[in-house]
């Protein structure tokens, strides 16, 4: 499962906010034992996100996960710009109208907002793609969606890190699970004291070279924290099983290399 | 200025490891005057970084700037994938080579390092593309570079955040002035009693359309921070007093429109 990952907000390209959705995704889709290929930030410009779903598309992946520019504010423009992307109208969705009027009624007698109207504002976030099928916000307003195009499915949700987390556990699960190959992720860190990556450098190649489903990534951290460099070690594997006796062993080969001697039960 | 920013690094696609240079580089940025364009985060695989680079210069930005990659161990491909991405060769860089065997030679002296020979992966950071000018590393060992083709300036740093701001405040800083226009950006946040975001979106617009150099974006905060809505105006003008004083109006028409009376100074 190949997936690319669109974030859209011009604040997190002036450094106003930092981006942590990205993040909270990726490790999901790696859990499931899939791939984030490549991550996009963009500003809130038709153009600009328009461009990225394209050049996303371009490598066909899986899915494209979208966050952001689904709320009611006039720079809220991913709904056009997936719609600008795909060669498709902008339409109002009645799905999405009535989830929408429902949740301002549910706020409205819950005393959080003074009206329950349909505002101008309110439609708008219902004024989606054609033939999109809407994911249901039950933390905020705007509704989410997903929509495929060749073997491509994008899915849009919101840039609020609770709407968007609470739709992604309880509905974009299922959808990628629909394409997520049998494989397991495991990975584990290890502080092996040696004076200075290049000398490492040799030893991970070794790793990797006898594991193939192994991953090896050295983390340098400046000299200031001498004589420690964290190493990742990850393996995508067939059972849990197998993931475990494969990192095991391939942890032990890493410090055997390192140290000549010491075992992982040494160690931890 | 327009940059467009890439971080690499399998460990940012896992979600292993919280991005935050891309942060910190936008807010520089923005800070002078410049935007950040695009932000793309890609593998350690020298197809995929060399395909960010060539998208990212087919938007002709005045910058890219890439962080991660430039080290001693094999996954590190930065330089590979520039020269790639720029069809040019990878050469050892004698200015890089004495600057990194040097860096050993003091770091041996100061008895971080247990040996100042050049070994392979050492001389490995000294392998870059044929014609880039080299950035010193003050605080770890692999140098960065930076090298133009047509209008855009590459700029490549460590991805350890300190290497890459000490390099970034020390010599980043005077090649992007060359093309920094002479505009200075100011934001203010302004937390505005509102009930939902509907309501401030037509506030929102009007304030942009009335001040052409101001950009409000809203930050919703979902319903769990009931009637608080968290606003950022900002401007980009010739000067500081211009920028001040359009802020200002800029805040002080927001705060009219939402409460009806409300000046700045009642507020803050």
């Amino acid at each position: 499962m190949i997936v690319e990952i669109i974030i859209i907000g011009n604040e997190i390209l002036t450094g106003h906010t930092l981006d942590t959705n990205s993040q909270y995704i990726a490790k999901k889709i790696t859990e499931m034992g899939g791939q984030v290929r490549r991550i996009i930030k963009v500003p809130d410009a038709i153009n600009e996100i328009a461009d990225a779903v394209k050049y996303a598309l371009s490598h066909e992946p899986d899915f494209i996960i979208t966050t952001g520019g689904l709320g009611p504010t006039y720079d809220d423009k991913t709904a056009q710009a997936i719609a600008v992307a795909l060669n498709v109208p902008l339409v109002r969705n009645q799905k999405a109208y009535v989830l929408i009027r429902d949740r301002y009624l549910d706020l409205y007698q819950s005393g959080l907002v003074d009206s329950y109207d349909m505002t101008p504002p309110r439609e708008k976030m219902a004024d989606l793609p054609e033939g999109v099928e809407v994911i249901p916000n039950r933390v905020g307003t705007a509704p989410g969606f997903h929509i495929t195009k060749d073997k491509t499915t994008i899915i849009c949700l919101p840039g609020v890190p609770d709407e968007m987390k609470d739709m992604f556990e309880r509905e974009v699960m299922k959808l990628l699970e629909s394409k997520a190959e049998e494989l397991v992720y495991k990975e584990y860190d290890v502080a092996v004291e040696i004076t200075d990556e290049t000398k490492l450098a040799p030893i991970v190649r070794q790793v990797m070279d006898e594991f193939p489903r192994v991953y090896v990534k050295s983390h340098p951290t400046g000299y200031s924290k001498k004589g420690k460099i964290v190493v990742t070690i990850s393996v995508q594997a067939p059972t849990e099983e197998e993931a475990d006796s494969i990192l095991k062993k391939a942890v032990e080969r890493l410090l055997e290399l390192v140290y000549n001697r010491l075992s992982l039960e040494d160690l931890t």
